[in-house]
């Protein structure tokens, strides 16, 4: 298990600067009045292909020899890693094969190949997607880029934090009391961890999770990995679980676990869409909804907010 | 009538810049590709009430004398320029009174009194408004603020175009062919053709409106100000007539007037939303609107759109 390193990030950063964003940061003084802490919200949903994965996407595809980058890449996903890496194959000009659940969001799907990634569908099991992904890499020789448990990827989602704490101090000249993110297989707090354990060491990582997909949050007050037994919740980019890698990050560089109950998440995103004005996925709401629900613990501080995604179907609100 | 002039906008530019976010530039590489031209998206939604009015407002409220301001201000409003309003009022803190349709969408009522605005309603009549208005400044003494016919609102919208100009510049380094905006009373054109005339004579400034309320375009074709009856658009923020000190800018500055069906309006609406991932108001999305609709208009070009407003009902979105 090779784990990545700082200078991995930062050449992540310059590998991946073209092909990116630099997102935006957005706040809102009704939320500040509303939370008592002071909120900063990187808008990784204004990505092009709407999520922060096209950073570690980009970092796996940019990577690859000329010879690999031939093959193409290949992946399984429950949604914006695999729009994320055919977005970057496509800037490339490779192949990208992706085999994802049958029961993905349509918009996901749809933003997939639009971007010229292949789908396979699988059942929505963890056996059968294993049992898919194996012969479609087995077919196309694509590399493997896995949805977070790979140091390109973890490498890549760290570049997020460290616009984060950059732009924060272009804004006011301050720092950060915390950094909070959604948890789900644990890609986007690795890197987050990865970044601040060096550039911000006293910025506590907050990891925010799904009560009905609370694996990360178990995993942590065991001390070991905890797999979910079908986990069902609004926020469909969080049902994976923890790999070996992000446990690392996890288990050793984050400071909470916050929960939020569905119900919760979607006052969370209809808050924030109503006064940030943003669209966002469930699975960025929960940030918010565990801030909303633990005020005690950010009150008066100084709070980044990773939105991590805005590929939603407009047609099917959870409010509405 | 006092014709506000480029310094006069210079000047407000310096007076509401605490007081107001410089918004940023959303673009967008699909609807680049579905246009042909090249798109920079103002976001006004991101002001802290929503809108751009808040730039016009806050150049009135803060310009106000401390004797003037004592007494507070005063308007009517069919939505953002009441928040807006009442929004620099508390900034200043200082009484603000609006006299708005009671018909008004109710976020725009809330947002109104989240501000301390005290609101006034009227029936959704010119006759009525005028009526009502009449009586509560009389009783109350406030400066009265008009949505857009007054020179101190129009040279604060113009600080819109300004900025979008350098923010433009700022990231690629180029200049603008067009600027595209909603028209309703005519303020945010007159402070985009205000600032554009000097600042960038060659870019045109266009307005787009909604069918169903198109009374700039028949002035414009007609060459003189020709008010609507009873129009009855789902761009709520565009029924109100040009005025003389906007019809005056109208005439001399604007080089074309577009119009958009409601379904077309709706239809653009969505698209931003699920492509920009921003919220926006069905104002809003007539720009695009009218660009989808005229792309030979547009095809090769460097097109700025303002964004207006964002405080949409998110309970009855016009697509569901």
């Amino acid at each position: 298990m090779y784990i990545p390193s700082y200078q991995d990030m930062l050449d992540a950063h310059d590998r991946i600067r073209a092909h990116i964003r630099r997102t935006p940061i957005r706040t809102s003084d009704y939320l500040d009045q509303l939370t008592g802490a002071r909120l900063f919200f990187k808008c990784e949903n204004f990505q092009e292909p709407g999520a922060f994965k096209v950073r570690g996407a980009s970092n796996a595809v940019f990577g690859l020899s000329d010879e690999q980058a031939a093959r193409g890449v290949a992946t399984h996903s429950s949604g914006n890693h695999a729009s994320c890496l055919s977005y970057a194959a496509m800037l490339r000009g490779i192949p990208c094969h992706v085999v994802m659940p049958r029961t993905a969001p349509q918009a996901k799907k749809d933003t997939v190949r639009r971007y010229g990634g292949v789908i396979t569908e699988c059942e929505p099991s963890t056996s059968s997607r294993e049992e898919t992904f194996a012969r479609v890499q087995a077919e196309t020789g694509g590399d493997f880029v896995h949805p977070y448990n790979d140091p390109r990827v973890i490498a890549g989602q760290g570049t997020c934090a460290r616009e984060l704490v950059e732009q924060v101090a272009e804004l006011d000249g301050g720092a950060l009391d915390a950094v909070v993110a959604p948890i789900g297989g644990g890609g986007m707090i690795s890197g987050t961890c990865l970044t601040l354990s060096t550039l911000a060491p006293n910025t506590r990582v907050i990891a925010a999770e799904p009560e009905q997909a609370d694996d990360a949050y178990r995993s942590f007050q065991a001390g070991r990995i905890i797999a979910d037994d079908a986990p069902k919740t609004i926020a469909d980019g969080l049902l994976v679980p923890l790999k070996d890698l992000t446990w690392h990050f996890v288990r050793n560089h984050v400071s909470e676990i916050y929960t939020a109950s569905d119900p919760e998440i979607v006052d969370a995103m209809k808050l924030i869409w109503k006064h940030l004005r943003i669209v966002m996925e469930p699975s960025s709401a929960v940030p918010s909804a565990t801030i909303l629900k633990n005020p005690e613990a950010f009150a008066g501080q100084r709070v980044g907010i990773i939105i991590t995604g805005g590929n939603v179907n407009l047609d099917r609100l959870p409010w509405i």
